[in-house]
């Protein structure tokens, strides 16, 4: 496997979009489009909130019908959730609009949507969005890039990331882009992810490598705690790439779900450590676990708590907020045998031993901890299973943003 | 019943003291005793957090062996959480200091410390500290008021409370004092709670009345999502009041459970309201909800919303915030259903009627939720039950304590 240049265009047949069409930013973009020169059988996995945004409603719909997808129409500003019958009905103008702008089937459309709960799309802008993209899409990695940035809220910068393996000697791409940054706590998040592959792969394998790897990537980062309405991640295959068939379970499948979970994870902790006002990507590793539910139960606590993240922000070893989340995780363990490290580019220190903390220097625990990455390793000593999650530090930064978000 | 002046020394035969032992805190007070004149029933709830602090786990095994307690020695400045075998020791330190001081027995001595986690009592200070207790307890209201003073850490304000019901024919005294302020989401918190009554009432009587009421109270309060290690409420009771004894569900429990009622969900509004950071208690009400249960999940994640939290402080109707924390907490309900009102001393406004917003003025919410006390009411259209939890909003100021704490 190799890391390549691009996004969602990296693969074969993918095209994509931008422009900025007023929807409640200005000055910048707010409308992407993904298009397949040919169908692709599409996988989904969406948040599992109650309140599920129009578009949450309409792609899952599209996935669980069984659909050939060819495009995807994405916007930033509003979230086109808790709108009604009125956001559903967009949902529809929207997918007619491009099939008109594309000569394609409307069921062929999905789409994703992020902003403010809440408030209703102004349908005739992003009609007239639509019509734009399909008259600029084009197979340039510059266009994914540029519609990675067009679906951007609080975030300070897109994500994208390809990468290429070889099944059945044929190059097989897989692309993908995301944005976070507040509202994320994937339970599939205001998440969205869009990945495309040139593989061939049936839908129900591809469904499986997506909903399988979303519980160790997406599902294991959270900004705040808060798991949106709008949370969607998609992955479309279009089988330009001309390989034997991807079968589940086989040798290539296991390649190829290596491959997506190596843009999943990375697309997943770029969101975290953009989380709105971060300043660090806080990282969570437990080992030594019985299971690894028990891991990522216990490495989740840590990443949500909001004392932890605190300290982090302030660069200060407060291990005491660490291991008092793992112990109101709801995992049991024995707080009297925990081993605990924090780590970055700065160094290694060990900072508990046995539950108890060891003569650690506080000036280098600070200097650790004021990298831009800090890993902290807690060892529980019950067995070998192993799990991290991603977040980020808490800071003023955050209640500035979100104090007065509408506005 | 009425409210009367006081707290922990309002009911007959409790005496209190507070003295500046120098744990951590210079130029404060940091020591506090509660003491009874003759022997108490005790009851208590604790922290379910996996790792419990020393006193916790003395105070346990005193509550589950039926011990008579004659007093509570309580510090703040360090929790003695995470300090292994040494931090037990100082249980017992702390036990025969005060027996020797108050000439009463080990066994009949509680404790509670609230404060850094993993940092060692400077037990010197502490017995000597004992000592000057030991010597100025005594019966008047201020010395309640006083020691309700010494247990704070990072709260702005003291916390207590006395009410007065009459029992056959006597008088009866609940008084109770309380501290918070961050790490905070009791389940039973670095919450502290300590009621006195001279009630008659028996052990098993008495811990139901407390089990029973702390669900509906302190565990209905959140501040930072943080379940401590240090959460204890204690419940004393001397039977001075010499009313006939309290049985468990007669009508004179029913009044006793009632008064206790008002004593936990005052100090329990208090502690949320003077979160760490807050410049509002926020309460939200769930109405029209199939159990009770339902009713408080939903209310609890309304009011543990970092994203909601911050738009409170914010002044901001941000009210997709809300539907979103519901429609996440796990409970089942209709989004399409639900109408909700923000409310406050400055008036009262609906904002969704059955799922979507109304055409409300922006102007008037932000004028509602600009007060100290606010209050979101969501009606889900599904039953009878209802449920409150209260919390405050998320600001720099919290940012400021916790990324700076141990310094």
């Amino acid at each position: 496997m190799k890391q390549i240049k691009g996004g969602v265009t990296a693969p074969k047949g993918y095209e994509a979009a931008s422009t900025a069409a007023g929807i409640k930013y200005k000055e910048r973009t707010d409308m992407a489009l993904i298009y397949s020169q040919i169908p692709c059988v599409a996988a989904g996995t969406f948040t599992t909130n109650v309140v599920k945004a129009a578009p949450v409603k309409w792609d899952k719909q599209v996935v669980e019908n069984g659909h050939m997808v060819q495009a995807v129409v994405v916007n930033s500003g509003i979230a086109n959730a808790c709108t009604g019958e009125e956001g559903l009905g967009y949902c529809k103008d929207t997918a007619k609009a491009a099939a008109k702008a594309l000569h394609i089937s409307p069921d062929s459309v999905m789409m994703g949507s992020t902003g403010v709960i809440g408030m209703q799309l102004p349908i005739e802008k992003l009609t007239a969005g639509i019509e734009v993209l399909g008259g600029k899409k084009n197979t340039s990695l510059v266009s994914g890039t540029e519609a990675a940035k067009a679906i951007m809220t609080t975030d300070t910068c897109e994500k994208e990331l390809a990468v290429e393996i070889i099944l059945d000697g044929k190059k097989v791409t897989i692309g993908g882009m995301a944005k976070g940054s507040g509202m994320i706590h994937p339970n599939m998040c205001t998440m969205l992810a869009f990945i495309t592959t040139d593989a061939v792969i049936g839908k129900d394998a591809l469904q499986k490598a997506l909903s399988e790897d979303v519980a160790d990537t997406y599902n294991m980062i959270s900004v705040d705690g808060d798991t949106s309405t709008n949370d969607t991640v998609l992955l479309l295959a279009n089988g330009l790439a001309g390989n034997a068939e991807i079968i589940y379970g086989s040798e290539d499948y296991k390649k190829f779900a290596q491959a997506l979970h190596t843009v999943n994870e990375y697309l997943a902790k770029k969101i975290a450590g953009d989380g709105e006002g971060a300043t660090a990507l806080f990282e969570v590793k437990m080992e030594g676990c019985e299971s690894t539910e028990q891991a990522k139960i216990l490495a989740k606590a840590v990443v949500c708590s909001n004392l932890t993240k605190t300290a982090i922000a302030g660069h200060d070893a407060n291990w005491g907020r660490i291991l008092c989340a793992m112990g109101y995780s709801g995992a049991q363990f024995k707080p009297e045998k925990v081993d605990l490290f924090f780590e970055s580019r700065a160094g290694k220190i060990q900072i508990i031993e046995n539950g108890t903390a060891v003569n650690y220097s506080e000036e280098e625990a600070a200097e650790i901890l004021s990298q831009p990455e800090v890993t902290v390793t807690a060892d529980i000593k019950m067995g070998d299973k192993t799990a991290a999650a991603w977040g980020c530090d808490l800071t003023h930064g955050y209640i500035d943003i979100n104090a007065d978000y509408r506005s």
